[in-house]
This record gives C-alpha cells, sequence and structure tokens, in this order.
C-alpha cells in the first residue's frame, strides 16, 4: 500500500490565489476526487482520471479516495477555500477513523488554500483585524439551537464572525434567522459583508448593516461577514467605505 | 497621486505556500516596507528600495508606507500568515482612518495570504473541521481580563480555539495563564497542538492534551490550537496521531 492521499485548498477561484504546492500536487496525481463544481476548475492533464461526485456526499467521497489511495493511487481530493475549513479534510479523517485500519498507515496530506473568508475580508479592507470566529449555519450535521447559540454568545463576546453555509435550496431561510438572533445582541449600525463568488467573474460585493441588510441576496457561493460593535467604516469619496475592524478592544 | 498601497499575505514561510498574486505583488512594488524578520524572506530585486522596522510599530510602519504611496510609490507592505489576521491591514486602515483625508484616495489592495493557523491544522489533521475562533492573547492591545472571557465563553459554547501571539519575551505567563482558565471549561483530555514556525526549516510540532501541555515550550512564532470536546485523535502505527474536529455536533 504505496498510495498516497492529499486534501487540496483550491483558493476561492482565481488561479492566481492557488498556492504552487496546491498546483504541484494536483498536477502530480493520478485520480482528483471531489464535487464536480470544484474538479471544473483544476485543468485537465493526460493520464490522470477524475472522479466527480455530487455535493452533499462527503463521507462516500472520502471514502471512495481512501479506496483509491489503497489500491497504490497517488489521489488528490478537491476542496474549494482552505481544505479544513468546512472541507473536506475533515470528512476524510472521519473515514479514516471509522473505516479499514489499514488507512491509517496511508501517506495523507492536507494542503492549505486561501479560505473564503479571508479573501471576502481583503474585497473590502480588514474585517477580520481582531478576534473572530468562523461558524457554518448548516443545520445538516448540528441542531439549529447549537448555531443560535454559538452565534449569540460570539458576537456577544466581540468576535467578528464569519458565516458559511449561509443558505442552499433547502434552507433559505437561516441567513434571515441568524441576522434575527444577532438583533438583540450587536448595534443596528454594525457593518455586515455579503460577499459572493469571491474573486470569480460573477463576484458580487455588498456592504450593508445589521439594519438593513438583505438577506435574501445570499445563495450557496456566499460567505457573510458580521462585524463587532468595534467594527468601522472608512468612507471614501468614490468608492464603497472600507470595513476593518481596530486592532484594539476595551472591556 | 496615483500611488498605491498593497498589504501582502506571506504565508508561514514556506514560499511553496505563497501565493501567485503575493508574488506578484511583490515583484512589481516600488518599495517594501515591514518588519525586518519578514521583509527578509523577500527575495532582493535591483531597483526596489526596502525599509525594514522593528517589530511592534505596525501605526508607524503604516503612516510611513501611506505617505510613500502618497508620494506616487508603488509600496507592499509585508505580513506573515494572512495580510488581515492580527497582521499589518488593520493597522493600515487604522492610519487612514485617523490620518491625511488624501489618504482615503488612495489604490489600497490586501492581498490574502496563507495563515499560520491553517497551515498548523493542516500539519495535524483537520483540527479547524468545525466552528472555530482566532484570538490573539496579547495584552498590549486589549485588557486581559477580555482575553479570558472570549477564552472561556468561546471553549464553553465548542468553538475550537485558534491562539495567536502567546508569548513574547514581555509576555512569558500568558499561555499558561490561558490553559489554567480553559481547564475548568474543557475536558483534561483536549487535544492542544503547539506549532512552532510552521513550514519551516525549524519547525516543531507538538501533540498534547490540555492536562499534560507544556507552555514553556511555546515561543513568539507558536501557534497553539485547542479542540473541542469533540475533538479527536486518530493513533497510528508508527507516527504521531491525526487530530482532527468532526463536522458534526450534538447540543
Amino acid at each position: 500500500m504505496n498510495g498516497s492521499l492529499a486534501i487540496v485548498g483550491l483558493g476561492p477561484g482565481d488561479l492566481r490565489m492557488q498556492t504552487p504546492q496546491a498546483t504541484a500536487t494536483l498536477e502530480t496525481a493520478s485520480d482528483l476526487v471531489g464535487y464536480a463544481t470544484y474538479l471544473a476548475r483544476v485543468p485537465e492533464r493526460a493520464g490522470q482520471t477524475r472522479h466527480p461526485s455530487d455535493n452533499r456526499e462527503e463521507l462516500d467521497r472520502a471514502r471512495h479516495a481512501l479506496r483509491l489511495a489503497s489500491a497504490g493511487r497517488r489521489v488528490a481530493v478537491v476542496s474549494s477555500g482552505d481544505a479544513g475549513v468546512f472541507a473536506m479534510a475533515s470528512a476524510v479523517f472521519e473515514a479514516i477513523e471509522g473505516g479499514d485500519p489499514d488507512w491509517r498507515g496511508l501517506e495523507v496530506a492536507v494542503v492549505p488554500g486561501i479560505s473564503a473568508m479571508f479573501a471576502a475580508a481583503a474585497r473590502v479592507g480588514a474585517p477580520l483585524g481582531h478576534d473572530f470566529c468562523a461558524i457554518s449555519l448548516s443545520d445538516n450535521l448540528k441542531p439549529w439551537e447549537l448555531v443560535l447559540h454559538r452565534l449569540t454568545v460570539a458576537a456577544a463576546a466581540g468576535f467578528v464572525l464569519a458565516l458559511y453555509n449561509v443558505a442552499s435550496r433547502a434552507r433559505p431561510w437561516q441567513l434571515a434567522a441568524a441576522l434575527d438572533a444577532l438583533r438583540p445582541v450587536l448595534p443596528a449600525s454594525t457593518p455586515v459583508v455579503l460577499a459572493t463568488a469571491v474573486s470569480r467573474a460573477d463576484e458580487r460585493i455588498a456592504i450593508a448593516t445589521l439594519a438593513d441588510i438583505d438577506p435574501t441576496r445570499a445563495d450557496m457561493r456566499t460567505l457573510v461577514l458580521i462585524g463587532s460593535p468595534a467594527t468601522r467604516l472608512i468612507e471614501r469619496p468614490s468608492s464603497p467605505p472600507w470595513v476593518y475592524s481596530p486592532r484594539s478592544a476595551a472591556l
């Protein structure tokens, strides 16, 4: 068993944000495994086998990749953003823990990438410049009450929030409900950023406040940043404002 | 005033984790500004002016960079990791907000990088695979009581913790104090990762538990990851265990 498995973060989409390590790992793989939409970002190469799958089949996809590696293949599992943040790396280790004991002898590497939240933050300024939390809004894998608890506790403690998986066809109501839960905790003027398809051709960035944000503008590709009470806007003459969180904080 | 300013995240150190966008921005700059240790990572180029400075002078350094850009220079401010995470981007926007109103007309770009926490997480598995927080332990810019409050609140809510600025010569006691504050909140078996100089020649990674971690092994270049109660170890025959946080959670 001398195969290997790498879980590769592609970054947000723009190839200029894909690391040389990620590119080299993809180029030397014998097999590419991943959600079809993400696999489509990787250039075709002669001699490479591609295994596209649907979304929401992470564990099956992870086991498939592990079986290929066990058979001696050099497998790259692709993720958008960073491979370890609400992406495929956790699914692979869950599959290893519950699967064939021989899988623990495989060579497994995680190749980090530029996460959606850092790409989104960079587009508007430095909203993540102070303590922050990353939270997935999806209630496929945890109770919605826990999502709400974490949101309100973190906001009340002064963390900036980066929200992943804010909407899908099956969960169109969650972002609005999350914002409703945050309104008693945060000032109405708190800056909110909706960043969709960051770094891609159809990128859309909206800067609003907790009072006037329109959650129906979010879709599956939207990352939402919610400021802390300290997060500030810097108005500019003929451009959208910059959003940033100061480095300092008071009790 | 047609100068520009880019705040560039170099990533953790290994050039294979520096994005092509960061490399191109550094190559086309007329002036490089930054903490001398980080500037030393950027290859020398003919015709480029370098402005190294001491650590802990972020605002002065930011104003210096803004004055250069105002004078028409093409300035790159370098940061380790991601430029927007406990790094120079916030300092630049703070300087803009409090400085020369003309600075708001400058072209300012933030170039994201692979953050220390993602590089560290990738080395051990997928500890950040579930909701997590990034917290700076430094009390230079916020009260220590606030640091402790955020740590305990976030840990109690089930967030994995990524701790930045865990130690310096002036603050050798903080990591031990932070761990003491977390012990009543988290199981003694909670996995803890000390990742020092990740991806560099002298990289050191220690995997321990909240009960047996030795905080004196951390230094200025150490990133600390503290699991949630759900974070798990996967033991392996002849290698250190993998550390990962499952994607799912219960109340």
